[in-house]
């Protein structure tokens, strides 16, 4: 892979059709996720409307991590309206599959960290997470995750055999 | 109060304008929920083709308790659509306040779990709980259901301060 220069921005309306393209192929990639994060099953129109609701949010957001105007990975938080609940945000982060191993991961998490320290108004960020995923488990706990919960039957993989899944967090003081 | 005779059943199209009704009614009435259960912010229109979307669906239900058809009560089976997850059901239960203390959220599990046994592929079933609400973990312990996890800040009352909440899960096999 030769060298190329990669920016992390939240994303804007104008990212809405080359966002479901790489939401398919991380789908495609990856038996981690649980795909419904950007959308899938949305059209662009829709996508981008949401996509400006997002970037006026102040406990939601989607960000981007770009090479050479390629989206190659994302991070996004996302928390419920309700006041009692509102102060939760939950985190998602993926990669696509050409850009693994070179810390992007580790560089959104952080990014995402940062925005609901300085920026949000979150008081908790929580996750979930296959336990066999052992490399992002890593990087939650490096980052101050704690395991809250072990999900039995929290997920299965394509075969039907049931994974568990560690529910994780972090309190934002 | 007299004597009335309550029946369960599940939900129809032409129960959204009553839903409506009474989800603001226990919306008002209790501090333990996240009132999202029931599309509140809907119309009555839209809530019905919802309703009619989940009389279909296989791993989702709405259950009513009903008195003299007046809805008094509900209990909700959420899953989501995706292979990896749709085996888990997610479990909402509600009882208007002058009806508490009857049994009557105990014969609303009771009902879904059923369901969830015998006509649902569901294989596992979760809920939040606020941990101050001994009554309902009693019910949930009663009925086969283990703490999986305190989740740390997992709501706040309308001070503003934070709560613990358990996830309390059950297999289906």
């Amino acid at each position: 892979m030769s060298e190329v220069e990669i920016t992390i921005r939240e994303a804007i309306p104008d990212d809405a059709g080359n966002l479901l393209s790489v939401s398919r192929q991380i789908a495609e990639e990856t038996d981690f996720l649980i795909m419904d994060e950007v959308g899938l099953g949305l059209n662009e129109e829709m996508l981008s409307l949401q996509l400006a609701d997002l970037y006026e949010s102040e406990n939601n957001i989607l960000l981007l991590a770009l090479a050479d105007k390629k989206i190659i990975g994302m991070a996004s938080v996302k928390s419920a309206p309700e006041f009692t609940v509102t102060h939760i945000g939950e985190i998602g982060i993926s990669v696509i599959k050409e850009f693994w191993g070179i810390g992007l991961g580790s560089a959104l998490l952080d990014e995402v960290i940062y925005w609901s320290e300085h920026v949000s108004s979150l008081r908790r960020l929580e996750l979930t997470v296959q336990k066999r995923n052992e490399r992002a488990i890593h990087l939650y706990q490096k980052f101050g995750f704690n395991i809250e919960a072990t999900m039995e039957r929290g997920a299965r993989d394509v075969q039907g055999a049931f994974l568990d899944v560690l529910l994780m967090s972090k309190m934002i003081n």
